[in-house]
């Protein structure tokens, strides 16, 4: 890695993602209606929660539009899409604009030509490992993984590491650790007036407590009740 | 790459492809009605309009039929098709015959046996990756992607650089500009009294406007009204 | 190629197919009632069909049982199969005495222990490229290719090969008078007395039919009606 | 192989397992209701029944819940799972707690940062092989194989190898053997006093008897019934 690109690396505030060929292996799955189903990664998801509980800013943008789409971007508990445009020199531009981050602040990451306005706009460029060579020539870092197999997750771990917080996702503890700030800073936008999103205190709740399957099909609750509240500070949310 | 290859690249003014093994990667997605999906590669329908907004005309031909193909086939804004089709032989006569273009100027992309008719008919042939040894040897020329893989944009790429417009997929100013010219050639066509499809124009319209999402949920629309009617020209189609 | 398995290829007049990771890689697609979808390789399918035309009978033998599965064997016109049977060895020493063809002349593909039974019995056993070491050690040949990736066709083509059937594959001209001579084969067994399908002649006249689509929708019928009784002679069937 | 994991591998008596990237590939199949379809591997599924015939208890833990994932769960008649759950390290305790094992003697597979607590509580941890680098340093054992292609099973066929029960998987005889005195293991089960499940005696019985289809459609039984309620012993479950 250059120390340009590591420079770049410390910058970014704010993720701009495309999402076919990035987010999925570009596979549109076609039933008679159209697009049916869409596949994306279990890890980038989990990804993409992490540079939010870090502060990190992430933005969908896609010339594509689909209430598919959509339902994954609510799951994830982003803010910001851009869905059904191709001319992605503006969208890159109002994006940051609504981020309030600078363009060279913004890091993106994509798979074919219509992302090449994008990468001339963004601070920083990440290409697909699948995609074309002239892609991959423009982009500033060509990523190891493929669309859809954990490319995003590379890209972001990339960022993480720059910024001091690689601990986030490659230690036991720095996974508690983090999980625990996070759910302070959680606290904190909750009480500066943010958008209170119903469901996602529902999944803070659920992702504690799990769900447990016992013979003959479920357990009892392992942990007290009065144990709730403190340790939805511990965990992440349920939905990546 | 020979210059043979070279010269009868240049050539191509219509390209006939297969489906099953090259849009897909040969995958029957069943259900109990039989299949119930179909896997395309977003890269191969953008490489599918680029030689359409080039000028270069694009057929499918499949010993298949289905709904969920031609929903596709529909969406990509392909005209000409035969579907359920083994013998491909006289197919492709038809195919040319409609097309008004010879033989010797139509590209020809298979996977299988079914395809050496084919192959024996157009000027140029291509063979996906994974095709077999026996079919691959047929060709005039073997991919380095599989079918379903991205396979059909490689060869759309090299039909396009060889005919010296590589910078519709391979720059950021090319792609835009390029699509200024091919919106003129799409309002060139109307004049002339081709057939108008009003999806067409709504999805160039969603195209250029995008949808964006905002906190809590929708955004303001980011372009004045009055930008509409101009900026469309500047736009890919939605639907690749 | 060892002599010997030459030999054994030039024997079979059976074979017997495993399902999940040979004709699929071996996912199962769930929804909440269990399996929703199965993914077979279009390339298997004409494999299928291209031994089945040559006179060789395939039979199908999985430990799991669907309506999905059902729905593929009836749209390969798959006459033979057992299915929901883990205990494969009788089930073997069963479907030869249904085919009426002697062990020895019968070959089996497979991926699993379950199918060690199996290869014990047939005189000729393939394993897929993926399948574990065990059970590749334990059959006659490994296969190239993985399950779903078109192995059972690297099985047919070496089976049509050893029969000096090759051209049925390799060329486009056998690829057309092998059609003829099945034609004509399929003519006899009707002759016999053999159970009549109504689909398979349908099918047969689709397939040589094709359907075709033109500006705006639907072309008109590019062949004389006149024409079809002699043409579907000439064309393999539509369901592969 | 160390001697160290072979005596690791020795003292397992169970096995947690991750879901999403272990079992699957990763993959999330979303249509506009959220997640559609998960794909297991068909080869994992038998490795699990392998296991729980061998007398190793095997549970799922996840940080997502569906109604998907329970299906797959009650089909391979897996009893411990602790579902929707991301604090894994407390999970682990609980489930070994159920289990009556010690988290030393417990196996733990997995694929992200999550599971890296899980891999600290228990006494043997294995990655996949398409897990981040800072996972795979974290285990014990990195797999040769990716989730969903086959690596729980390579982890249990290495387990049953150490502790010399290899012919349950690797021999046509040893598999035929192990699934005699399982079936008396089941058998003494019931007499146990351990819940007797309907479905999964229908299950055995059809598993045994196996449907075979004949021309035209069905045929008729191959085996007398009286001989079903001994055959049944020397049958695995059908659900794998």
């Amino acid at each position: 890695m250059t120390t340009e690109l590591q420079e770049k690396l410390k910058q970014v505030k704010f993720v701009i993602t495309d999402v076919d060929g990035v987010l999925t292996d570009g596979l549109l799955h076609y039933d008679a209606n159209g697009e049916a189903l869409k596949s994306f990664h279990v890890r980038d998801g989990l990804g993409i929660r992490m540079l939010m509980e870090a502060g990190i800013q992430v933005a969908v943008l896609s010339g594509r539009d689909s209430a598919i789409l959509r339902k994954r971007i609510a799951d994830l508990g982003i803010k910001l899409a851009f869905l059904g445009k191709l001319e992605k020199e503006s969208a890159c531009f109002e994006l940051c604009r609504q981020a309030g981050v600078a363009p060279e602040q913004t890091a993106y990451i994509g798979d074919d030509s219509v992302d090449l306005p994008a990468f001339a706009v963004c601070g920083l460029s990440f290409a697909v490992a699948d995609a074309p060579e002239y892609v991959k020539n423009y982009a500033d870092y060509t990523l190891g993984l493929g669309g859809g197999k954990g490319a995003f997750r590379e890209m972001s771990d990339m960022i993480l590491n720059a910024q001091g917080k690689a601990e986030i996702y490659n230690s036991a503890q720095g996974f508690l650790k983090t999980a625990k700030i996070s759910a302070r800073i959680f606290e904190d936008g909750e009480k500066d007036g943010a958008v209170k999103t119903p469901w996602k205190t529902t999944a803070l709740f659920d992702s504690y407590r799990g769900r447990i399957l016992n013979p003959p099909y479920f357990a009892i609750h392992p942990f007290p009740p009065f144990l709730n509240k403190i340790l939805i500070f511990l965990d992440f949310q349920l939905l990546y």
